[in-house]
């Protein structure tokens, strides 16, 4: 067995051929090509163009003179058959097919068609992703299945069924502090499947954590064996499509997938020492825990921040959750209470004070008496925006809250958490961005809503307390 | 007993006095009252300056020359009982202690404090509000408690015993289609308290829908008797603060509220017909229900928008909510493929076609087709932004989704909702808010999250059953 994982080569084409008509969606791959940062040759293949974005078009990959590594078919289905033999027979190692109309469909003809290009592009040792799906963003490789795309490389890796959910976790995930390393959208896995990938991915050294977003299973034997290897491995966070009846009602005719029952996979799953995320969101949730946080020794959470009622209803969702909120002693009270004097304080856990911005001495201060007492696993730090009278746009930038807090929390043993939410105004949710940005880049996770963060930190500690129990 | 709601006389004083330090917090308050629309008169009573904001300042409330209907008190606790026995003698109404430093403390101190001022202030006739909270918001008397509140009147009225959750629901209900009547932020509830604004909101004739944060309960019987009322009156939203030990804990020293039994709690909401929300955000969810959507016949929905992926995952969210999906009939689905031919559609319930947004007849046709069977009862219109591949800033404002859906559903009689989520690029949530202000002015209630969606919507439709069940 070789040390280079096995789908390698489809994240590094040095030349690739897009396969489209003038008029039809798949101008938008040439773009990327053409306009983005890939470095390889780029050829257009169109049967009824002779130029597209500057290039000259080929009537087939045939045509092409030097080789193809990589071609993205974005044709009508009923031509695709012709387009894979022509591809098999230039020697193009793999193609992602965009098109759609295929097993999808439910249809006889459909189902017959699939199976028609698997039989033609195996023939030629061709692999293929798809069809009906958005193929490959690797920034990496210069590879990119939407506008928007960071170009930055990442360690974040994303094996998804659904186009619409590779693009949203590449977009949001990277924002909020998760850059991607390969994502790969499959659609119908007439080929290259979600076992394929979350072996490429376990064994890939750029991707850290997995993130799959899964309708159906092709193999169910082999799919657990590879999430075994996988969760071994790298955290291995799985986002089911079609849990309920209904969901899976539409998984049929989204990626022709049968959804299967929700008992044996939930068991499976567990088995495997995978996480099941809840929703996208909270997928991203767990890659920033898994990417900047280290392992809590327990569940007993220090919260100081900003607000009253705020901190009240944190308290409500992170108890719901089992994340206890350890009553501080008499002695640490007063103590607090002798760094921010003056009524409309709160003393007890969450601790309530915005004199935190500004007193940053007492701060400091009070993130130490949280990190030296042993009752404490982890410090979470609370700024709601928009709760603050005095909020106008000026204060807002003026605040810099979480830049404050980062900076003054240099020698914390603990792990740290940010939780920054309510974002009414535009300035606001602005700032939670460039404040989330701040809190990545120091290695803290940030997360942008309470139940949220309630629930990811449950399973991210619930996660590693299995770990030890499996030892 | 009269016709005008017992509390009216807060909302609408002609004349306000400020009392303050001219280095406090309290100066926010009079540049409110200063800068803003209130058209009464303004006094400044300021011990250690002569001029605040350009107004000349009082030593006490009794040199003002003319009447003074409300004050606004922001000196130091132990100041408080000198201020109000002023206040008394100059026949002032009724006044808010934005003041902390009483009960909330815990301390011996404090609870005498707070008797000694509610004390002096019966004496004299006058009400109180607080202490230690933000006071009132109400856009028809040019009162506000915070920067950035709107100045439109709306019909959604809060009660809230948090002065950050009152302000937060004051900037995010309007932005959101819920524009505020009159918010009142009371904090430890030394006089008027939650059942006396409850009272109120119930009788207000502006205020359509009531929301209220609570913490602790001064006299049951009393709440209970309120609330009946209330619920009787018009949708109550009640959001509990201190559900858990953690959060009752932080309520002690919050507001020195004693939050009891949940259990107890529940069974006493549930009798009153008043609905429970799960956070703050689930509040304003509810209150754009209840103004904009009619009681639905049943929990069954059609779901029509864009995105394979994200369809599966509302389709299951929606089903653990109980909201069922109905399945399509072939004939309706047969229907559908020849209004939106090609590839990559799904014509299952969740509808899934971006040409929706490109062919608006076809769009119209497809809610005609939801709009007359029998086998739906609300109809979901679902925008998730940053889903699409070529989503760029520009593409973002040309689409102009919910205006094209919005302006194509005249003359549905079926209740219509729309789920606009997903704000990956600064430029998608900016178009989320305008749209959802393109949805609220044409009436039709918009969340921002599929889980919030589903439990509003499961809430509001359970509401209605359980008001058919007491028929």
């Amino acid at each position: 067995m070789s040390d280079t994982p096995k789908l390698d080569f489809l994240f590094a084409p040095q030349s690739i051929a897009v396969v489209l008509r003038s008029r039809g969606l798949g101008g938008f791959f040439l773009k990327q090509l053409v306009e983005g940062d890939f470095d390889g040759q780029v050829y257009a293949v169109c049967a009824d163009a002779d130029e597209l974005m500057g290039l000259p078009c080929y009537k087939s990959v045939i045509d092409i003179p030097g080789p193809v590594d990589y071609v993205i078919i974005a044709v009508s289905a009923n031509q695709t058959p012709d387009v894979i033999r022509e591809c098999a027979l230039k020697g193009v190692k793999a193609g992602t097919l965009f098109t759609a109309g295929f097993s999808e469909l439910g249809t006889d003809e459909g189902i017959a068609l699939e199976r028609e290009i698997v039989s033609i592009a195996q023939g030629g040792g061709m692999r293929l992703i798809g069809p009906n799906c958005m193929g490959i963003y690797c920034p990496g490789g210069g590879l990119y299945f939407s506008a928007n795309l960071p170009s930055a490389r990442g360690w974040f890796g994303i094996s998804s069924q659904s186009g619409g959910n590779a693009i949203y976790l590449g977009k949001m995930a990277p924002r909020r502090g998760a850059p991607i390393s390969k994502a790969v959208s499959y659609g119908n896995a007439c080929d290259i499947n979600e076992s394929d990938l979350i072996e490429y991915l376990a064994e890939d050294t750029e991707t850290q954590v997995i993130g799959a977003y899964i309708e159906g299973i092709k193999d169910g034997r082999r799919f657990k064996k590879e999430l075994e290897k996988a969760a071994r491995a790298k955290p291995t966070i799985i986002l089911k499509g079609g849990a309920t009846a209904a969901g899976a009602a539409v998984t049929q005719s989204h990626t022709a997938s049968l959804a299967g029952s929700l008992r044996i996979w939930d068991a499976v799953i567990a088995q495997t020492g995978a996480l099941q995320a809840g929703s996208i969101d909270e997928m991203i949730d767990l890659a920033l825990l898994f990417g900047y946080m280290k392992p809590p020794a327990g569940r007993r959470i220090g919260m100081v921040g900003i607000g009253g009622g705020i901190s009240v209803l944190a308290a409500d969702a992170f108890e719901q959750k089992n994340l206890s909120l350890t009553r501080l002693t008499p002695a640490i009270q007063a103590r607090l209470q002798d760094l921010h004097p003056g009524a409309g304080n709160i003393y007890t856990n969450p601790i309530d004070t915005t004199a935190l911005f500004y007193q940053t001495d007492g701060f400091r201060k009070t993130i130490e008496i949280l990190d030296d007492w042993d009752e404490i696993d982890i410090i979470l730090l609370h700024v709601p925006y928009d709760i603050l009278a005095f909020l106008t746009p000026e204060h807002v930038r003026h605040l810099a809250m979480a830049e404050k807090m980062i900076g003054n929390i240099g020698g914390v043993r603990k792990p740290v958490a940010m939780l920054l939410h309510c974002a009414a105004l535009k300035e606001s949710y602005e700032l939670s961005f460039d404040n989330q940005d701040v809190c990545w880049k120091a290695g803290i996770p940030a997360f942008t809503s309470i139940e949220g963060c309630a629930s990811a930190l449950d399973k991210f500690i619930r996660f590693h307390e299995r770990k030890k129990l499996r030892r």
